[in-house]
């Protein structure tokens, strides 16, 4: 089972990384290209085609064809990452609005990390380790909760005193 | 394996349909809940752990919090819709900007259809004879393309005469 | 000289006709097809490959990436039309906000006729005879408006007698 | 009396800050918690039917599902806080677009005092001595005002001699 | 205890409808008033002074300034419901992105029966008959949605049969 | 003194007819064309400098560049008046967002009375008898505020017996 | 003849300051103050009442209600001019979209030269020597950019050698 | 054949010099003016028809009338680039909703560049050895794609061993 991941332009890394960093913790496998839709339409064509991806995720801003293309190429899921930059609704549109017939999974704007959970959850259905593996995550992000809650309760506490602070 | 589909209130069912309609043509498992995450938590939190469901479909409007309050019960893979009413950014973005950690994959507004195709594809990584149906009706729809061209192009030749049309 | 129309679905027909009317009108050679850039990709590659258009006139709706995919396949003019629906900010920035590298010439919401106002614009270039048309049209719309100015002095005039009306 | 303050992230502290400083001042006790309504739901459900708390105050950006989840807990007045980010209009019409039945009582985007000075109006329905620190309050706001405006002129005068300035 | 609704316009009628209905359930002595803030300030003046409302709804549509006029005249809590109209953001924002020092409870856009549940929730800390009906009012919402859903799930069998419906 | 109307387009009379209404009121002069800034710039230019207007009225919708034409050309003051469409904010930001040097007077969209009554306004600083004719219109203004609340207040009156209504 | 300004917070100053630097440079009289529509209303009401304005100038950011605050209690002129902030679209609709029968002038986001040249030219169909010194700006506003012209011209001259620059 | 660009204003200077490094690259015929729609009307028009210009690409910001304005001043074809500022969706729309009739090609935010490839484009139907070079330019781009999936691809494998990276 493999995750390829398709960046429109190499700006788009420090949202690729975020995925990768989830990737690797769960030891799915993974691949990364850069291809543009507009730019190497042929290109994208042969990394969706050759890669024998499970899933596809796809990171890209502006009118974010990316992801649309790489989804009338396959049959496999594909998950798009809208980009922010300085109108953040053409990239959030683009991958969400897609037309009846070819599907795209939208996560939100830079959510790169999201992405490739929902990468693992999906391929979480034919392999129950990441199951489990998820689920540790899962409580390791509700630990995380209750620290930061701690922390700032402690905050709050060491300023004011005794008094008002849960 | 089986699809729950969740409303998160009577008036989306027209959405729902089209989501219905695309599992029964490819003979997926579903079954169909109206549940509310604000009116009724509990009735959610009920449905997401004893449906057994593989993956959820989530179609609710306004600050539509459903998808996201199944995706923080479970672990599988929760598709959400966000349905039209008078604003439209605020259930597209309640669906599409969930927080890192808990990622939900949004289809476009009102999209009920794809949810289910993205459903149809995630689940055709576990089982190939969806995959192949799921080709089938793509190419069904290049060829419903192919078609509304050539009504199109007759549309024109009979009103311009022999002349323009392609 | 000839322009070849795309609309991504059947349903853009209405926009298209009002680009069909202008060039009928200006007596340029067009053809006009179906094909979508997420439902048939190959069907558009070999549209623009083997048409042989001077200029493409593509009309898409929702997240509209007919226009930038015709644009990534020639190096031939390509005029984006965005259709209206429920978000309209989907489809009028998926044609605008275009990366660097591979323009689209953006029109407004369903502005067919500036469409294909626009291609003349373009071909009169070449054309000379089509420069002397354009002009005759603006003049005509400008005499278009002269006649509503009057209609609708007269309009007031005689509502409200002798006295404000310009 | 008490007012309980739910932040979804750590991140929120700075508008969580703003909050506990009117409530300090009003003399109000209060409670602070991370919780997240997407990673920790239980949590969320813990707090709210534990704390005792008699207005809840939630503070929560992206897809702002906090406030909501809370007021789906509760019987208690809930306040939403929106935080910014990159859209914005997210967190806005997430808290501010709930379904009919359960009401959140949004105030502005950031606007963490707001939030307390609303708890303090609601829970002065209840003790008249909240209510006379709150005119004070509005009044002091007033006196600011002036000065401020006596601040302005006054730098305005020195600038432009005794000429203009009211 | 009194909730005053102040209509901007006689227009806003139907969504007040809705809050009225609530109180009226409620058993909650409500009074209601149309006063403009930009036509008639004085007018909301004398209201917000000689009603003695614990409570105030302003419902108003455009650039809505009456919530915030009401909430700046008096100590009370102000819930605002915003307009639907040709923009709808600018009722929404009007009413939500008040300045500091003054704040407004905003609900969703018509949602005139929210605007009524937040002030009956308001209300019911100082009166716990009104908390006990609210606790009825949030089970039957709750049943309401049960009764949905097997109408929905109906729907579905009654369609297709034994097969597939949950 | 003389306004003078300029509409964009034929279609934007009706809200011509809100203005044109509010000038026969007060017994302004004034004159009405229609005339493009787009389609005939000249015309627009022609009526500006030879209409001899005190102020403009300038109604338009689109990319309404109208407003800022004639503002180009005249040292009066320029009211525009974007009208609605099917996207509202372009018109609106058009007729605001005027660059630096060259102001334009914008109200709100489809206001065409506001437009006349601010007209007014700015000539009654010229002539008095317009100052107190504005001051009636305001009173009766409010007035009609007054009537539309009993009728209001009567209509649940009459619905709820005696009991709450103001 | 004197122009009022009034600032919604302190922070807006920079906006004024370039207003107040547009009046001086006509000599034109004015006054300024700081006084919140939701903080001082009374405040609001003594200066628009006291000051004797001809024209006000009112500046404010997010829900803006500071120019139809005085629009309410005044007859003369009022130009709102919106403050940006961190949603934008909240302070420029709130001043534009005033309801019927109380026009606001709006000019743009942070246009304070605007207001004032808008101010200047209403004042100045009462004072003729005015309109001559606003011709003057605006032939002074043309040659600057024709200077600007020049100056970007040579830049890229000096670049480019001989060759393209205009 | 000669490209004419227009700047509204001296600030929108980094946005051509994308476009003339592009033009210059192409060897294509240049010059290029700062020349308000607003504040220098009749500069634009003498530029429009003596500068000879086969096309015009016009930058501006703001309420972006500059390609209107030019487009309603020749038959040639006119491009329109919006500049970002605090709003963006002012100029956007301002270029893009062009009334029927006066088309202009838009290209993206701040897309100097691609306004100058969309202007090869177009001058190419005449000039087949820029056609060429545009082909070369493509071949480039997508080059450049592929070393910069490599460099990423590469940035991945130093970090996480022989493992993961495609």
């Amino acid at each position: 089972m493999k995750v390829v991941l398709i960046l429109g332009s190499k700006s788009d890394k420090p949202v690729a990384d975020k995925a990768v960093a989830v990737l690797e913790r769960f030891g799915v496998d993974w691949e990364i290209y850069v291809a543009s839709a507009h730019r190497t339409p042929e290109r994208v064509e042969r990394i969706v085609t050759e890669s024998g991806g499970d899933v596809f995720i796809c990171i890209a801003g502006l009118s974010a064809a990316l992801p649309g293309a790489v989804a009338s190429l396959t049959l496999k899921p594909v998950i798009g990452v809208p980009v922010s930059g300085k109108v953040n609704m053409d990239s959030i549109l683009s991958v969400v609005q897609m037309p009846p017939g070819i599907p795209v999974a939208a996560v939100g704007l830079d959510r790169g990390e999201n992405a490739a959970l929902l990468a693992v959850s999906i391929l979480s259905l034919r392999d129950e380790s990441l199951a489990a593996r998820l689920a540790d995550y899962r409580m390791e992000t509700a630990r995380k909760v209750e620290r930061d809650s701690a922390e700032v309760e402690e905050a709050y506490a060491s300023k004011h005193g005794g008094g008002g602070g849960g």
